[in-house]
């Protein structure tokens, strides 16, 4: 198939090198910018790193001064404030280009419709909505982070065909396939940050660095719920890798244990009184250290209390054609029953996959309305 | 796309005809057939039901004298021996056919290739495999009951993202949407027999008569597996539907029960001296009585079962995207669990789809082979 030369057709590639760059930006945005002049590619940029320059200041850069009169493809609202670099609208007008095509607005409630005011003050015709489904996704987690300062939460689970993570005697070796695992390791190379529960890091010892094919990847912080401090020294967690570990604990946890911890390299955030970790309030602390999203690896009690607090914002499962059986073995949601079918939390926005044997589900969950009733109603 | 004029272009008409038939023919396979000559279609025939024609003779009979010096495709190898019709390759040879195209031998082991062979000592020229994998498929259950006289067992559940069949206080309305429902209606046509556990019986008090859209259906054979005869003579299942209903329950069940349901147009089978229904006897019986296929649709312990005795040939899952949690909550397999996810059951020949927002999943159930060992081993 030959790809019409159009508007799609470079904003896509626009949108291509803000993808490659998921990850690296922290809680910036990922964004991509191409200029075109007279039928020809003149400028390419991608933001890279927050505090360095943005898209569009790579793009005008190396177009030089053939941007003038060119069109400029841009996956988010150019920047109309000073933030760590100055604003982009402003780059765009001095470089007196013609034309801007932008994938979607800024959810940034500082820009929101600002940027490209002040490019059509200047008398730049502003196009906007190109490829602007894409857009929107690729940028969700910074979307959730810039209007609330709570990280994103990616729920990823392997489960069987049944809905257990494991079987009854504990053996989880292995239900995804290969293809499926290199995904996920693709996850969490897109998130900030990887959180297990203690059960998950006893069981499994994992260390949460991310492994890809061929390649390095990013290594995110990694974050372990333990209410009583119960990681053991010996952990692999903190002995290979080289990303922080961060572990949320309580006031329940014992002083000598956080002191052993701590001088082997972990980081402790005591998140209430206990006994269990108050994970809203985790949350919010992560959010004001700049950790914009995370990657919740299990296992099902967390899952569940996950979701229970209504705190996520994504859920990716991978099943396994597999059945296990077992009323014992562990699910991937351990979450107290809902009564009604009606009121069961929904994915909504759903994708769905084959990865090889393995099938890929994944979808925002949806709360029922009716719920949150009842709960103001007790709260009252 | 206009479709190449080629063997796979007249066969696959031939499949398509076949298919329409499945669920009419009992135990005999369904069976397609186009005849071309000169570059024209001049027969079309399809094997109707269980007594009647093949496919063979009625479009040798449209084709009339433009059968001799043309081409057949057929599904199904055409048979050699005398059955209840006469064998339709003999009806070839007399029609002067000069090639004929077979999609699958039969797998009746009284046909196995001697059609082909004797169409080729007549000097017909014979070719086999077009769209293999389509015709043997189709006729899935035919080879199952052909070779071991048992019938061919489907196993159909809905279920939330979390394997939950229904929530912790037994609502199940709705899981599944109304497009996999209509197919779950479908797959009912497709089978000679419906079966579920009293448990559901009770609890969703069912009819088990097929509705299509706008169309009418087949109604199949309606079993409860019932080993002490709980089914209410108030059920859904004795009031509603015209179809034959049969209980399968053991030495166990309560005599003046058993006479009490007889009068309300039931068939008791008794299975066993209990407590619980002895499953494979129960099913060679059914093969006894020449029902060839049975599609099983729950619940979970009668599906736990059924795969524990490895008496299963296919799953079909819908999933609902939904989680409910709970860990009382019904499974759709309630199964021993299994040790080790080595171990697991797999399903192998996956077909996966997107069913609006519910999510299609069938395979062939695979049980490990070295449980075979330890089983015999057991016995040994």
């Amino acid at each position: 198939m030959e790809l019409p030369v159009n508007d799609e057709f470079y904003m896509s590639l626009a949108l291509d090198m803000a993808e490659r760059a998921q990850g690296q930006t922290g809680i910036n945005p990922v964004v991509g910018c191409v200029i075109v002049k007279d039928g020809a590619l003149v400028g390419l940029g991608t933001h890279l790193k927050r505090g360095t320059a943005h898209a569009e200041v790579h793009a005008v850069r190396m177009a030089g001064e053939q941007a003038e009169g060119g069109t400029v493809y841009v996956t988010l609202e150019p920047c109309s404030h000073h933030g760590k670099t100055p604003p982009c609208s402003d780059l765009l007008i001095e470089a007196k280009v013609k034309r801007v095509v932008v994938a979607c607005l800024d959810p940034n409630p500082v820009v929101a419709g600002s940027g490209i005011k002040r490019l059509r003050q200047h008398g730049i015709e502003v196009q906007v909505g190109t490829l602007r489904e894409r857009a929107v996704r690729l940028n969700d987690k910074f979307a959730k982070y810039i209007t609330t300062r709570m990280p994103y939460v990616t729920i990823k689970a392997a489960s069987t065909l049944d809905g257990k993570i494991a079987t009854e005697t504990g053996d989880s070796k292995w239900i995804s396939n290969e293809e499926a695992r290199l995904q996920a390791h693709a996850l969490r190379h897109r998130h900030q940050a990887i959180m297990v529960g203690i059960g998950t890091a006893l069981a499994d010892d994992p260390s949460l660095t991310t492994r890809h094919d061929g390649v390095d990847g990013l290594q995110p912080v990694r974050i372990v719920v333990d209410s009583r401090l119960r990681l053991t020294p010996e952990a692999n967690l903190l002995k290979v890798g080289t990303s922080p570990i961060v572990i949320l604990t309580t006031e329940q946890a014992p002083v000598e244990r956080r002191r052993l911890l701590e001088e082997l390299g972990a980081e402790i955030l005591v998140c209430g009184a206990g006994p269990r970790v108050d994970l809203k309030a985790a949350l919010e602390e992560l959010g004001r250290r700049e950790i914009g999203s995370v990657l919740v690896e299990g296992g099902g009690a967390l899952n569940g209390e996950l979701l229970r607090a209504r705190l996520v914002d994504r859920i990716v499962l991978y099943f396994a054609p597999k059945i296990v059986g077992g009323k014992h073995a562990p699910h991937s949601f351990d979450l107290e029953g809902i009564g009604r079918m009606a009121d069961a939390i929904t994915l909504d926005d759903l994708e769905v996959d084959r990865v090889g044997d393995n099938i890929f589900v994944s979808g925002k969950p949806i709360w029922p309305d009716h719920v949150d009733v009842k709960e103001q109603e007790g709260e009252g």
